[in-house]
């Protein structure tokens, strides 16, 4: 048996002990909408991630059970919406089971035909490239096909430690060797 | 052309205006670590998303030139980092091109055989159940085979709009209904 194999026989942790540690990793909150059956469907996610600029992509992680994974699989488009502090309602209201879009402002995107939350701080509209089932969750890789930030000066909301936070107003260190998913300066293989 | 096929044709937005909308995503700081012909290798990376926790899984998004992204398919394993805002100079170093394990206490993980960095917040431990080339990167999908948090209060690191930033420490709503990758609660598939 190779020590890949082997590896593989390693038991993971209990799904407690992993929930304790990372719900330690900060995220923004997001909605992520699409539509199913001509109607508007979304969920309240931090799992969302940048892949790269070129082309511009990126992931979601959907629960399968979710109307919102299946409005992604059958309109093959979703739109991810970041959030100011001020929209905290917004990720409140589309964190619980229905009713997610009543009473709020929301217009239909022209390319992908996913319902866009009007005054959300901002959205990513994608159509996905691919689509992964892993454990209990879809995968979705979407390219960017259109994009749009309200604001110049935005104050996210975060989840932290199972709360809803904000990030401090204290000015802070440049992070000049980041892009928006990580270094891109651990180049070994390119001058190899 | 069926509507699926023809939202293919779509154009992606540039390079720029995606990074000008996706840097107002909030999100931790991590470092991600391997280790590449018998020596350790890592870098600073936003790009993690948890998955699911029965099993407890999780997804790095590694540019496929680093040394790191080598090192996880070699060893078939890696370790994400959390890290507090006092790690900051552990970020900043392993943003850098070289040089990122001199004078940083880490450990070999006896399970996964990963550098393991002493003094950061936590760490999750994880052997690779799949690998995914996406454009200029690599999604390592994990299964968590070890983790650990050594704060009981942590100050998380932060990456938004180009800078490294910390959690304001006003008390906030819980997020009653998020688990750490989002809304469970849009079961509409369980019950149909």
């Amino acid at each position: 048996m190779s020590q890949h194999e082997a590896r593989k026989d390693h038991q993971p942790v209990s799904p407690e002990l992993f929930r304790d540690v990372i719900r330690h990793l900060a995220s923004g909150v997001t909605i992520i909408t699409s539509s199913a059956k001509g109607g508007p469907v979304g969920l309240t996610a931090t799992a969302v991630c940048s892949i790269s600029a070129k082309p511009p992509m990126l992931l979601v992680s959907l629960s399968n059970t979710s109307h919102t994974a299946e409005g992604v699989e059958e309109s093959g488009a979703f739109a991810v919406h970041l959030l100011s502090h001020a929209d905290k309602a917004y990720a409140e209201k589309f964190a619980l089971p229905k009713d997610h879009f009543v009473g709020i402002p929301y217009h239909t995107d022209e390319a992908t035909g996913v319902p866009v939350l009007s005054e959300a701080l901002g959205h990513l509209a994608c159509v996905v490239e691919r689509s992964i089932p892993v454990a209990d969750h879809i995968l979705f890789i979407g390219r960017v096909v259109g994009c749009e930030l309200n604001s110049k000066h935005p104050h996210p909301l975060l989840y932290f430690d199972r709360n809803y936070r904000k990030l401090s107003t204290a000015s802070e260190t440049p992070a000049t060797n980041l892009e928006p998913w990580g270094s891109e300066q651990d180049i070994g293989l390119v001058s190899a």
